[in-house]
């Protein structure tokens, strides 16, 4: 089984500028992030965009589902900032069958020591390979169905609806 | 549904003692790892054992399989060292019947900034809760059957043996 | 000798705010920083303001001074922004005297992993100690004076200006 | 002025051998301590030895005496074990003159996360370019004579004699 890895952006890869104090994208860590797992699963990493998901639209919505349908692999992980998480997973689950696709993302950059992202990481690795075929969500060791999970933006976590 | 993490011990939890320039356990950082992930899976810790995976005794392993078979849960991590976590593995296999259980580690203390303890606990909190009864050891972004599986002590590694 | 060390914001002390993706001032970082350092000098930590030195005015820098002049410490380190360390140097030059001040910062959160703010601490703690009364900017493991010294913005560095 | 760093070891230097789960010299990690301060210090850096200073002898002593006499450099920082780093400043104290000498060291490997070793560069940079000539033992944010220091092994700390 080869997993896929795309990686659209969000707080996970964002980086601090040092010249402005501002944060921005640079590369994905993702790379670093297996190493540092030391993940023997057979994975391939693609940067498909580098967004901060307030600004991904339904275009990029559209160019994340044909890339999963177009792809080789069957088990795709999803790297994406949390804000619209939800959205895409839903948009996903409404385009692209016969996948098992996990979403993930970070809280906290992982550049920033206390980034809640290897977690994530570690925890999407282990469903894409133990789900059935779907789309899903994986933040705060659990994972969700996209018809049934809300970012509480108050609290910062994911929680089911009913 | 309710984790048990029961820690034994292992690289993991290792410190280093400044005084003696000598590794050491002190208490296990499981908690502290369960919060820098954001876990909101309800998990209980118990702590059944501080040891070096070396020093781990047939006593030991059977105080870990009368802790699991006794215990209300009935999908459980265990925090391990890597040196003797097959033979665990292989020990409860043969003692605990009708309970997920998951087995994890790490190659470098969590404490040293470089471990790979998050991302596998991370993989085992999904493990635990996707996978059916049986025993299992997550490490490398895998997850093995204890009677399929041995720990590669020249790269230090775990690899299937068929 | 006892060490005062202000606290005026700055990068240094900078986090991240995980709900809205920003960076803030929570509490400073230097009672910690210190910890880590083993530090033994006997040090008294005021936190005078919490500002972007961008935004730091002349009343601020007002302060400052008169605070400066009015502690009973003779030794005093202030953490300040990068931005506008060298306006508030020139500032205190022309109004304390007497004392041996030491302004010093960071080019990335101490927050952030990849900080120098624990390398410049260090640095100013040992300045403050050897240091003839002056007023002193202490960046890039060198110490300047104010009259002869600017940011340079594009490299992020401190240099001499002849 | 060219500041010499001259390596030997010491807890500053360890990493951890994850295949044994011992402590180990692999290179110095000095080169990126300065990089991380963004130190702009002309230096350089030359590794003598790498030993656990319980490990040093006379001869090793005197190898770091003779090296400090005959390089061009009169600012140097020595890195070294704090166990004898004492014996080693009295050492030099009697064999090396017209030099500034500052012996520096960690409690905790620089790899390690929580080390001191970073504040201690720091200041260690900062104090060989203000002390006059002579050796000092720069820990705990502060500097000490040769002479008059001890480290006192139940607290780890480093402490006058008077």
């Amino acid at each position: 089984m080869e997993i896929l890895i795309l990686v659209t952006g969000g707080t996970f890869d964002k980086e601090y500028n040092e010249l402005t104090g501002e944060l921005f994208f640079k590369d994905t860590h993702v790379r670093e992030m297996l190493s540092l797992g030391r993940n023997l699963v057979p994975t391939v990493i693609q940067t498909l965009m580098m967004k901060d998901s307030l600004h991904m639209t339904d275009e990029d919505r559209q160019l994340i589902a044909e890339h999963c349908k177009k792809v080789k692999q069957d088990h795709i992980i999803i790297t994406h900032g949390t804000d619209t998480m939800v959205e895409t997973a839903v948009y996903l689950s409404k385009q692209v069958s016969e996948k098992t696709i996990v979403l993930t993302g970070a809280m906290i950059p992982y550049k920033f020591g206390s980034s809640d992202g290897l977690f994530n990481l570690g925890s999407a690795m282990a469903l894409v390979q133990t789900l059935k075929e779907g789309i899903y969500i994986a933040m705060n060791g659990r994972y969700f169905h996209p018809a049934n999970v809300r970012k509480n933006k108050e609290d910062g976590v994911f929680e089911e609806l009913v």
